[in-house]
């Protein structure tokens, strides 16, 4: 049986996208190689929903991320950071680590954020230069309301700058439309790519911060990357494998449509908490922010949710996250994110059961998953 | 006929490695990860001789740079940056661009660094907190005489830092009897991958360096790297894929022997020099620091190095690099360099000939290749 990867990243990549990854090597300055660019990066963009530049990268989405801040900042600038959990907070502690005068705004974990606290914030204690928000928050299993977020924040004339790590091309982001200057994603999570490839979209206002931006940077600076990428080539060595791997998947993308498989994700994200609720496990995420990507739930009194990942994976070859940080041993998250389907998330679920049950929970009578 | 890549990187990947690609994707936290992390670890130890730590970075060998000056230095400490090419002037504009104070010590395009002038430049002008220096200059063609410039610098305390991005496992590097404290390279030359991996063996004193080092750093700090590392883990999600292909390819490397993979590539090197020359063809580089691993020759009078490319990558499937930035159209380069054997340089080299003919070049009376 194959593994069952229930994590919210890497996610598994279709055969079709793994055989691509085999293809030998070739020039990164030449033809073919430019022509792969140009291609990647107009799908991308219809995936981003943006006209706007996408630059890309070498690195995994923490690297794209700390591209958004160098590129757009100088040491001092004022930051909001909008955290509703452990990437959240992470983002703006990269930004405080090069100079950013950063002030949070936590939201209790498993809560969106809030729209109107957002805006008391703004009003409260603004203005600030940027404003840093988790699109879909894998640490929690929460998606945030990115396009009321952007009505608050976009009046300020703050940059708005968007992690959408997780969230791109599973859940609707409108990058042009809401007004979202930067965006970043990685290759490993709905592009259903292995990780490696870095992915961020550029507004023309987030390229007038970065004419003014003077955070130290070389690897990650979008001029230098523009320059060479308009010519069809990238300022250092791309991985050549990942971008015949992306060429393939966003053709997978495009013929399934958009809409489709942001309500495929829909489907799969409400059958995934409902069947862990018919199992006797208690969400974590409030209901009205629960991500259609990853399904956080609190474990079993008495039960860990390492003991539940172990037997899940030794036994049924089923891979699941547990927590972060102070949620390490409290919830289990399961990801369905990018090359999934119902199938899949209801054959984890038979073996959730399973597995709960050899823990000695009490699965509440007449449940089916 | 499949593609003769003859740039010096990407280079091509051999069948085996290319197998390994396509694997599916698995838990980064989890048994197997930690595993395969800790085999390529060992094996990347042999490949660099060295006992130090191995650091992985999800980026090109340009990342791995830039981690060893952001991770070591502050602002206004004074580097000695050793140029001979293109790579070696870059990595001291790395260093210049976070705020340290660079000096640089520029060798003729074609010749080595000459180890009694850097011992004069550190007398003269030291002391220096670290000392840059290229391993193997793929813009020209020359490989430095690390072991002595080893011998004039670590005395003066300074670290010594290299890259070995071209160098590292096709051309000897002694990194701990030569006590070189920082050696960065990438995975998409000798160790026969794509591009994608960048990694980065640090010394005690190069850790105590870290210590002090106050330049702005998130993606590349090494103690965070570590940290991770030491458990089987990594800070962001690595690429998965290519570590799948390094065990691999560490696997082959153990096979042939570092030694034997050595003299390899001096036999191929050698030979391509001597079949450029046949065909009339000026070599670039001094002699005495001709690389192993790139041949880099003038065009003949009259001839474009773009036309010699472009032919012979449109008629033969040979694909070779030119020169770079003010060589541009006056050298091309071959690269021999990872999975390479006799036969495809022959190939190569018989192909030029074919193309240079062609373009109206007299090749001497009696030459073969």
């Amino acid at each position: 049986m194959p593994l069952n990867l229930r994590i919210p990243g890497p996610t598994p990549v279709p055969d079709e996208v793994l055989g691509e990854l085999s293809r030998p090597m070739i020039n990164h300055r030449g033809r073919e190689y430019a022509s792969i660019l140009g291609e990647c990066t107009e799908g991308l963009k219809r995936v981003f929903q943006t006209a706007n530049d996408i630059i890309f990268y070498p690195s995994s989405g923490s690297g794209a991320l700390e591209s958004c801040i160098v590129n757009t900042l100088s040491p001092g600038d004022r930051v909001l950071g909008v955290s509703i959990g452990s990437f959240g907070k992470r983002w703006g502690e990269i930004a405080r680590l090069f100079g950013a005068d950063v002030t949070m705004l936590n939201f209790e974990w498993g809560q969106g954020a809030d729209p109107g606290a957002v805006a008391e914030k703004l009003r409260a204690e603004g203005p600030f230069k940027a404003v840093l928000v988790t699109h879909n928050e894998t640490s929690t299993g929460v998606t945030n309301d990115v396009k009321s977020l952007a009505e608050v924040i976009k009046p300020t004339g703050a940059l708005l700058m968007v992690d959408s790590v997780s969230g791109m091309g599973a859940v609707e982001l409108q990058t042009d439309n809401w007004q979202i200057d930067v965006v970043a994603t990685g290759s490993q999570k709905a592009l259903m790519l292995p990780p490696g490839l870095g992915l961020v979209s550029v507004s023309a206002q987030a390229w007038e911060a970065h004419k003014q931006a003077k955070m130290p940077r070389f690897y990650w600076d979008w001029t230098n990357c523009m320059n060479y990428q308009r010519r069809g080539e990238n300022p250092y060595t791309p991985p050549v494998s990942l971008y015949y791997g992306l060429r393939k998947s966003l053709e997978l993308i495009e013929q399934e449509g958009l809409q489709n498989i942001y309500r495929r994700h829909n489907e799969i994200g409400a059958y995934c908490r409902g069947a862990m609720q018919a199992l006797g496990l208690k969400l974590f995420a409030d209901p009205k922010y629960a991500s259609s990507v990853v399904t956080a739930a609190y474990v079993p009194e008495g039960i860990g949710s390492k003991d539940i990942q172990k037997i899940l994976e030794d036994k049924y070859d089923v891979v699941i996250a547990i927590g972060q940080e102070q949620l390490t041993d409290k919830i289990i998250r399961i990801g369905h994110l990018g090359w999934v389907h119902l199938e899949d998330v209801k054959a984890c679920m038979a073996c959730l059961r399973e597995t709960l049950v050899e823990l000695g929970h009490k699965v509440p009578a007449g449940a089916t998953v």
